[in-house]
């Protein structure tokens, strides 16, 4: 299985903390050794930094490590191959165009018997179920918007039940995002917690590294950091309830129309308020 | 206007030599300051380093010139806004999927009047002349050859045909890669050098640097590089004559049916073999 991690803010924020601690389980504390991505989302731009190596050792890891890039939307995913070989096209996250913006994937999971029908508007280059799932999540939602994004909670109920029909084929955490919107699926595990004034300090779980918001953040700030485990030891990280599909925006988990039945249910965000003082 | 630089091998081959000096051009010893890129093929796979920062001074293009990564086909680009503000997504090269493989597009020039009409299918996410290019190529490459990727000679036809039809917009000097073929073309400024055994010594003109490929290189490597100007200054660079389509695989020109007039005419292999001596 692998590891996930997004990032989801109001003001334009550098992931190098929480990543310090998430490269660490490529090869380091954890054994997710098959290769490494991280995509920064920076206006409509994306950058994508892939690395078939272990995240631990990576030269490209080094550099997301000590350049801090700011961004308002972050996917990252260290993989431990299930299906597909360690090649450089089976390495997350994936990337595409649709409706004239860049969308990006990470999966965490593994689907079985899992063959969409596909109507070659978005073919997979490489060999996993996961960049199969993307296909045929991206495909399902060009045939039924044609004439571009849908509103956001159109968009989130279309997300929800692709998410529930192929989830259906077996584990299916994963995180999209557009740039403007950050979703994250949890089938099996998938926790996040958002971080918002009063700062506090942080302390890593899988490095002896503590960094104190308080010095970093001004007092809009907020943060939301999703990871498939919590990556620090002293915070209050809230589960996702499988099944649930939440959306981020600006930093915070958003309620869509009728569907957004998690955000309002679990975790409820005086939980987060508190978590992160 | 921008530079470009390619590279297309036989064998898994690493640019850290020519993109030397090439990066030299973005901000130290010419004005082409307003990011750059550079797409690496691995496989199927491919790796996009973008930086919207002048290259000279970018530590994403400091991490290149030291990450030997080796690969057949190399896409690069320093530019030099004519469209479109400097931005993450109007920094080429640019990335789509057609045909379950990805593309890879960077291009010099500049299009005036150029709105070509677009199915939906590709669609720009930046501003830029070039990528509305790019999307208008593939748009078309995907509504001629619906069933997946045509034979080459067919391939090669129909870009050149378009490349005539945008490039009667302006200046349209582009590099285009699969990961098999590495197609140039030149409509003002575009050069090229293989370098094949008997292997010698290379001094860049943008810095006082000498690579001996005697030792860096089997007898049966053969590599062609691809550039907006010629990167060394003791070597012969031969001009693409305007107005012509260069196909490019494992690290030569290939002719392709009866469109290849180029590599046949002019310029002819012998001199690159005794270029390279």
């Amino acid at each position: 299985m692998c590891q996930l991690l997004g990032m989801n803010c109001n003001v334009p924020t550098d992931i190098c903390f929480s990543f310090a601690g998430f490269r660490a389980r490529g090869g380091l504390t954890d054994h997710h050794r098959d290769g490494w991505g991280i995509a920064f989302f920076e206006g409509r731009g994306v950058r994508v930094f892939l690395d078939p190596a272990p995240s631990a050792h990576s030269p490209v890891a080094e550099l997301v490590n000590r350049y801090p890039i700011r961004s308002l939307n972050v996917i990252a995913h260290i993989r431990k191959a299930t299906q597909g070989d360690i090649r450089l096209e089976n390495t997350h996250p994936f990337q595409r165009e649709l409706w004239g913006r860049y969308w990006i994937f990470a999966h965490n999971g593994n689907l079985k018997d899992f063959a969409p029908r596909l109507s070659g508007r978005f073919l997979p280059v490489g060999s996993t179920d996961s960049e199969l799932a993307f296909c045929h999540l991206l495909d399902t939602l060009a045939a039924r918007f044609p004439a571009g994004k849908p509103a956001p909670a159109e968009l989130h109920a279309a997300l929800r039940e692709l998410a529930r029909e192929i989830g259906s084929r077996g584990e299916f955490n994963f995180l999209l995002s557009d740039g403007d919107w950050l979703f994250a699926h949890c089938s099996s595990r998938l926790c996040y917690i958002v971080r918002r004034a009063p700062f506090a300090e942080a302390h890593l779980a899988d490095e002896d590294l503590t960094v104190d918001f308080r010095r970093l953040t001004g007092p809009q700030d907020r943060v939301a950091v999703i990871a498939t485990t919590p990556l620090t030891d002293n915070e209050h990280w809230a589960q996702i309830p499988p099944g649930n599909l939440v959306a981020f925006r600006d930093g915070e988990t958003v309620t869509l129309g009728e569907t957004a039945t998690v955000a309002q249910d679990y975790p409820r965000r005086g939980d987060d308020r508190s978590a992160s003082a």
